[in-house]
Formats: structure tokens, C-alpha cells, sequence
């Protein structure tokens, strides 16, 4: 994994943790059901991931990736006191546009390694970036944002797509991966400058 | 896999992706969600299933039932532009007692070659055939159908049943899936027809 | 296991179906949306636990525990009619921290066993303990009570901490299984005569 990948792998998990912890505080859930919705957002994709393609999640092999979620949990425990609600502030909504392609990419290349097929690599891809959020809007009774009118999965779709493209046309898995976080996180900054929406029925 | 069985899973296919489809527009999903909710109707329950068992879910493995999937969303897109929410009409409701059957009998056959015990033949023939539903259920804040006075599940459970009583007197196990799915569309056609409930406690 | 523990567990299932059964019957569900709760409440967080560490669910390859439960639904469904909804009741209020106990104990020693890390141990305590009231939680579309201002899954964690700083110091497995659903208990007894509650954030 290359350094540019596993720095975007590092502030995606910090951003997606304070985002999760602060969805939970905004509930009014308690200090462990805060925890617990920075964590599962988190880490909860990978789990998804994992679990689907026959492996012990990571999240419970490993421990680095664990303490920078915890880190994020207490940052966000702070900031929430002296802050209050920042999810839609500049500085946690870029990094999670960050956490969203790193995440995306993590997805496919472990799909393509399990050797899915085009189809599981984009859905793998999908799950691990958007399924970490759409858990925690499950445990609080919400419908997941990711299927309403929100440019999210989109970007974590496409990445998938470019990824499974790379790959058909002999491109290395390294530098698909790369091609694959660049298109969600270009996509997604587009979206969100945009104001992107994608139709209804 | 006999041809008939293949056909009934196709037709299963294609209605679940409709009724997911559809409940996706109703609950005013952008084209995302409301393709989610397709795919994850029709293939949810195989990929619970399979993950019990602990295989890689076929839907991500092999392409066919995807594209039939994909198929079933696509006219369901037509479908709703034209007559609006179809799913008590009789084209929708029939294959999807049929759809109800093959995934109740491919649950039933693969938690048997896993070597579950009776319990777990049932559990899965069940899953397979509401699964996907009730996941689109949660991802939608309601109660999953199945829970409430319909009678829906209970086809699958005697399927489940069927199939196990079958396997224990030595009946071969191809015999014994076609004998699953053809006393759960059954009692699905004469639940509808007759209107039955089972009872509140 | 030892006969202590066995017993627990046994204790556990039974209060778990009971206590699943009577929240399913308060929902209004029917008679196999109630069935399907209590079994869940009961089976789902070993269910979660061996899909997590990649084995096939007990519950579904066994059958002593199936047996304990459906007797456990089926007593559920005397009970209420009776004497209606149980569940503050002291003679379901403690067996249910029995269980609490018991499963929290199962799900440490299995994460070890799986060469979990110590983070991924509590994990697998805590998810095999709240995991199954919880997955009926969501099924009843409801914020799972262990996130909101309870002192219920707090005593599962101290226990997979407990658990995995007792294997640390090399005391054997076994007698560290105890010590998880001994401290377990005892915080989750004292957590109810006492009337705690974490802070919100």
C-alpha cells in the first residue's frame, strides 16, 4: 500500500469516526452508544467487507487502525463540548470525502482479490465506503442518507467502476486502486461544490 | 438444478427486484435507492444465506442472476413511469409466490449440503425467501412485513419442513427441493386466495 | 465448560427467548413474528459472534440450544396470557443477567480463540451479549436500548476487559471465562439495584 493511500486511509477513518460520534451525541445517546456509533462508522465497512468475502474483519485482527478510531471518538467528544454540531463544517467534511474514496478503494481491491466479478467488486467497493454511515442511520432508526437524494455512494459506485476498468485493461491493481480513490474523491468534491442531487423515480 | 426449478428462480428473480423496485419509488428514493432496494430484494436473502454457511455469496461470484436483477429494476422503471405501484397486481403477486418458493427450496437444499440440523434447514429456507424483503424493510424504518399478520414466512417455514421430512425418508435431495417449492407456492396461492392470517398472541 | 457455566447459559437462553418473546407480543407482531424475536433475542448475538470469526452459527449445527429456546418461546407465550408483560419482573429481570453474563463470557472466549486482538475480544463479548436484543431492537424499528442511557452492555465489556486481562497475566482460559461472567454479573446486579445510567455526552 503506498504512503499517499494509507495517509488517505488514516484521515478517512478519523473523520468517519467524528462523524459517527457526533451523529450519536446529536441522538442523545449515552457516552458507549457514542462510542459505538464512532466506531461502527467507521470501521463498520470494512467489517461488512470482510465478513462478505470470507475473512475475520481486520478491524478484529489489528490494532492500528483501532486506535486511530478511538483517537477519533475522543477528539470528537472535545470538540462536540466546545464546538458543537461541526458535520457540516469544511474541515470534517473534506476528510470524510477522503475517508469515502480511501474506503471505496480498500473495497474494491479486496473484492478483486476474492476474485468477485465486476458486479461484487463495485457493490464490495459500495458497502465499504457507505456502509459504516448506513449501519449507525440503522441503529438510530433513520433511513440510510446514502438512498435519498444525496451525491454519496455515487462517487464510491463510479470508483468501483474505474477500478474494474483499470483492472480488464491490464492496468496494475496498485495503481487501479490509486485511479480508483482519485475518481470517487474528485467526484465527490465536484458534488459537494455542485450541489449534485441525483433524480427520483 | 432441474429446468423447471431454473425457471421459477428466474421468475423469482425478476419479481423481487420489481417489488423492491418499487417500494423504493414509493418511499421517494433517488434512482440509487431505489435500485438498491431492486437488488438487494432479489439477491439479499441468497447472500444471507450464503454467508451463514460461509461461502462467498454467489451474487457476487457469478454474473447471470445479477443481470436478471438488473433487468427486473430497469422495468420496474418502466413499469412505475406508466401504471404507478403495481405490487398487488396479480402480475406482480404471482411470480412473487413463485420467487417465494425457489429461494425457500435453494435455502433449504444449500443449509442441507452444509450439514445444518433440521433447525437451521428451516432458518435458512426461510431467510433465503424473506430476507431480502426485510432488509429492505429496516433500510426503510419498517417493520419487516413478514413479523405482521401476513401470511408470508409460514409458506417458507412448511417449505423448510417439507424439504427436511423429505431428506430424512431418503428421498434424493433434487426431489426433495422441487417437493420444498411446491408445497410453499401452494399454501403462498391459497394464502392469498383465502386471505389467511395467523393470529396475535 | 464447567457445569457452572453450562447451567448459566442454559439460564441465559431461556430468560433471552422469554424476554424476546414478550417484547415481539407487545409489539403486536403474530405468532411467528413473536416466535422469530424471542429465538433471535436469544440466538442472534452467538449468530453474529461465529459469523464474525468465520464459523458457522452454532445455532444453526447444534440443536440443545434450539430446544431451550422454542421451550423458552413457548413458556413466553403461557406466561403472557396470564399474566401479561413480564419483563421487570425479578424472575426475568435476573435470569436475563445470567445470560447477559453467560454470553458475554462465550463471545470473550471465542475471540480469543480466534486469535482476536484484545479490542476485537470485547468486541465479540459485548456483540454476543446485547447483539441479539439488539438485532430485535432494529427488526421493531427501534433505537437499540443498549445505545440509550442503560447500564446493560457496559458490564459485557468490563468483562471481555476482564477476560482478556486475565489471559494476559497466562491464568487458563477456562477459569478467565468465568471471571468474565462473574464480573459481568455482578456489575449488571449492581447496575440494577442501583438504578445506574452512563452519562450523555
Amino acid at each position: 500500500m503506498s504512503d499517499a493511500f494509507a495517509l488517505m486511509n488514516v484521515i478517512g477513518l478519523l473523520a468517519f469516526a467524528i462523524v459517527g460520534s457526533l451523529k450519536g451525541a446529536e441522538a442523545d445517546l449515552d457516552l458507549f452508544g457514542v462510542a459505538v456509533l464512532g466506531v461502527l462508522t467507521a470501521l463498520g465497512g470494512g467489517i461488512v467487507r470482510d465478513t462478505l468475502v470470507g475473512r475475520v474483519p481486520l478491524a478484529l485482527r489489528a490494532t492500528t487502525d483501532v486506535l486511530v478510531v478511538l483517537l477519533g471518538v475522543a477528539l470528537a467528544l472535545v470538540l462536540i463540548r466546545r464546538f458543537g454540531d461541526l458535520r457540516e463544517h469544511p474541515l470534517v467534511v473534506l476528510p470524510d470525502a477522503v475517508g469515502l474514496a480511501a474506503f471505496a478503494a480498500t473495497g474494491a481491491s479486496v473484492g478483486y482479490e476474492a476474485g468477485l466479478t465486476p458486479f461484487g467488486i463495485v457493490v464490495l467497493a459500495t458497502l465499504t465506503a457507505v456502509g459504516g454511515g448506513s449501519l449507525c442511520d440503522l441503529l438510530l432508526t433513520r433511513v440510510p442518507v446514502v438512498l435519498r437524494e444525496d451525491f454519496y455512494a455515487t462517487p464510491a459506485v463510479v470508483g468501483g467502476v474505474v477500478f474494474w476498468i483499470a483492472v480488464s485493461i491490464a492496468i496494475p491493481v496498485g495503481t487501479a486502486t490509486l485511479g480508483c480513490a482519485g475518481a470517487a474523491l474528485v467526484l465527490r468534491l465536484l458534488a459537494l461544490r455542485r450541489g449534485w442531487r441525483l433524480p427520483t423515480v
